[in-house]
């Protein structure tokens, strides 16, 4: 089985290098992950330049790639240059932050799982709370034991997995099926003025709106559950065809 | 009645100006707009770095402001700074080149919507043909009649409009509202050398699945209508919440 690997946190990323290594003694582990951190760079891709695919590391079971783009590219060049043949699972993460609600719109992480969704392989975007310790062997056992079963029992067609690992040391409820959470913000930008007294804006975000449907995986992280979220990429309000068409606006 | 008007073709994008000069007769328009051009941007927001709001024009009914970062950053700063009480509506655009199916994950234009109506804002995302003529009048008392429909009929919760607008030089059949298609693409990338002998690869993307669906953005648009798709973004696959709770996946 080949599994194929990214993140938005870069290549040198703390959490997709231990997967990597974990899962390396059962899969043939590739990593194409982007040369630096590009978190909150979304579903972007790179239209505009050249793309660099720079080998980094090989060895038994492990082959390490760096590319100066987004997530979404790193996908895209991994299956089409990289691989010979598709993988048959490809994972993004584990990023060292939660992913969580609204917020994965933003989220390079749960980009590159789109990204191969649409390709139609089987993806699981992984998240991690910023307090956890990344050595814990609890995190890559349940990892491997979640790859397992997409690869026996497949996703459906245009569906992937977002999966927000708790930290553990405040206990382990189980493993949760959510929706995605509410997350609203405000007071986005702090003000200030920088040494030659220009002023500038700087994104911030506090939380407006405190998610409380006990279904979301907003709420079920906060509780000490592992949440997995199944995500698609339709974005069409079906529902509101019907009203759309009985408008009846004009053009001239 | 306010509007706030953005794009990811950056401030001195022709089709963005021109709605801006249309509609500052009827409303007051505020501009805020990339510096440069970011398109295939999606929905990145700028966390680590500051970003400098500049005033570049004023005059009765019409400001404009420039940003250093994403089209969904001008959203947030917009709303939150530029304007002291949220606008009517936002549009996002007039974009120069058409986005449809599939291909709106990766669309600067689209996502700055998506980020109004992460507001609670009317919006809508506009987008023309490459071919067309950008002069053509139809194209902007179009706009204006929709404008006043989205404000007099409101739109529902979580809900975004996506327009693309065709060649009205092949006819124009009318206006309808459809269904997302699907763009796949296949021999994605063109592998080259630079001119030191290093090996690139540019990001081309030739479709590989004509898309038949009569509902569709795609084929709509390429028939001869104007395509208003209703956009939703909650990404949660509700149906497979029972299934995966199913499976029963271990941790240890």
């Amino acid at each position: 089985m080949k599994i194929l690997l990214t993140n938005d946190d870069g290549v040198q990323g703390l959490g997709m290098l231990k997967l990597a290594e974990y899962l390396k003694d059962k899969y043939k582990v590739t990593v194409v992950a982007p040369e630096k951190e590009r978190s909150a760079i979304s579903h972007a891709i790179t239209l505009h330049k050249p793309l660099r695919l720079k080998k980094v590391k090989e060895e038994d079971g492990l082959k390490i790639y760096a590319v100066n783009g987004t997530p979404s590219d790193c996908v895209k060049l991994g299956i089409e240059v990289v691989l010979e043949e598709k993988p048959d699972i490809i994972i993004s993460g584990i990023n060292e932050g939660l992913n969580l609600g609204t917020d994965i719109l933003y989220s390079g992480t749960v980009s590159a799982a789109i990204e191969a969704a649409i390709y139609g392989i089987p993806a699981i975007a992984v998240s991690l709370a910023e307090t956890a310790d990344i050595e814990d062997r609890r995190i890559y056992k349940f990892l491997e034991n979640l790859i397992e079963k997409v690869l026996e029992k497949g996703l459906p067609k245009n569906t992937l997995l977002n999966v927000n690992i708790p930290d553990f040391k405040k206990g382990i409820k189980g493993v949760k099926a959510t929706i995605l959470g509410k997350r609203i913000y405000i007071e986005t930008f702090q003000k200030n003025y920088d040494p030659r007294g220009k002023e500038y804006y700087w994104m911030a975000g506090k939380i407006s709106e405190i998610e409380k449907d006990e279904r979301t995986d907003i709420v079920s992280v906060k509780e000490g559950y592992i949440s997995i979220t199944p995500i698609h990429f339709d974005l069409t309000e079906y529902n509101m065809i019907n009203i759309l068409n009985s408008w009846d606006i004009k053009i001239e």
